[in-house]
């Protein structure tokens, strides 16, 4: 109903009838009842990004981990805790037109995670043994039937950017890399801003820095001329 | 000017001129720029000790992990990440009249945490090294000279409450354990309630369910009673 509700106000949008993944926040990964590894991820970015593209007249499927920000309005919003549980929840949205990939997704999980707290004492000092996750990203971007028209990845770096998330652009597979650089001296991980470097099949492209909100509008354009421009 | 302000507003309460250590919060240790290793700790409980114990007069500092929820009034609050930070940030706040340790504090920090985003394609699955990170509750229960006069530690247990909780007591050589079972099934962990197990050297002593609030009130008002009553 409230999805129903949303689309009929956003019904002159340009992404009327079109349906748009938004994957957002961090993944949680157990090490046992108490401990978890997670990122540094507080959910802002993909949450504006997904609340652009409603504004759009998108309907968004938006899976989310546990983000510091609630997730927007007029949205469906699927919440996991996991990796696993992230890919789980993309598959089920499937099929959408356009997949924006702005969760910062665990690469590994604990492989042994306890089911009881690990004990100080008893213990000693831990060793995690590490799997892969599922790459989600790499997955989608790759699928031989039903993918989505557009798939945009986010790149979060320390060093190399354009480097870094040219690479990852081509081994991913996917159209298009949002690349920023998250270093504690940028203020971008936590902050309202962001400054960006969109990377596709044309090259890399540098938006000033803006509003994480700012951001989020002139992707949401972008994805519109791409889907139906 | 604050802290002048709540002490002159509470200056009728029984902990007047005492001075209250209260830790509270998780701990987060990083692994490396974007991923750290937490615990699922909201700072509910710890949060609910502080305001309680500054609303019978006491002058708290409040030092405080990354928590889910915000820091009371009326306290003097020092907000660090990891461990070895708190470790500090409790040595700095000595001497005090009492310590409630109640931050879910990381055992372990990873030994070789990375300057730079470990990278998925190159460095293959990680290998983390642990190092024990400094025991803040053991070490202030076992100061020779300028101990506080009353020690409460907290203990999280996911199975043997009272026996895991009892022999904690004896290793940490604190006075008073406050005891709860947070295995998933409780909802304690996250939620609006507790139910605890105060253990002290006369044994242990089962408190019913009830809000995180009422705990805290309740333990502040056995503390006002051990140090003045």
């Amino acid at each position: 109903e409230i999805v129903a509700a949303v689309e009929a106000h956003f019904a002159d949008g340009p992404l009327q009838g079109k349906r748009i993944l938004v994957t957002s926040g961090p993944t949680h990964e157990p090490i046992d009842p108490v401990r978890y590894i997670a990122n540094r991820s507080s959910g802002a970015q993909g949450t504006a990004v997904a609340r652009a593209l409603a504004s759009l007249g998108a309907h968004v499927v938006f899976v989310t981990g546990p983000a510091d920000v609630p997730p927007p309005d007029g949205v469906e919003v699927v919440a996991v805790q996991s990796a696993r549980e992230m890919a789980d929840a993309v598959q089920a949205a499937l099929p959408v037109d356009a997949g924006v990939f702005a969760a910062a997704v665990a690469d590994w999980r604990v492989a042994s995670a306890s089911d009881r707290k690990l004990k100080k004492s008893k213990d000693g000092l831990p060793v995690l043994e590490f799997a892969e996750n599922p790459d989600i990203l790499k997955t989608v971007s790759r699928m031989e039937q039903g993918r989505p028209g557009l798939v945009v990845g986010f790149a979060a770096e320390t060093n190399d950017v354009i480097e870094n998330a040219t690479a990852k652009r081509l081994r991913k597979g996917c159209d298009w890399i949002v690349a920023n650089d998250v270093s504690p001296a940028t203020g971008i991980m936590g902050g309202a801003e962001n400054a960006v470097i969109l990377i596709s099949d044309t090259g890399a492209e540098e938006w000033p820095r803006m509003s994480k909100s700012d951001v989020a509008t002139q992707l949401a354009e972008r994805i519109a001329a791409k889907l139906v421009g």
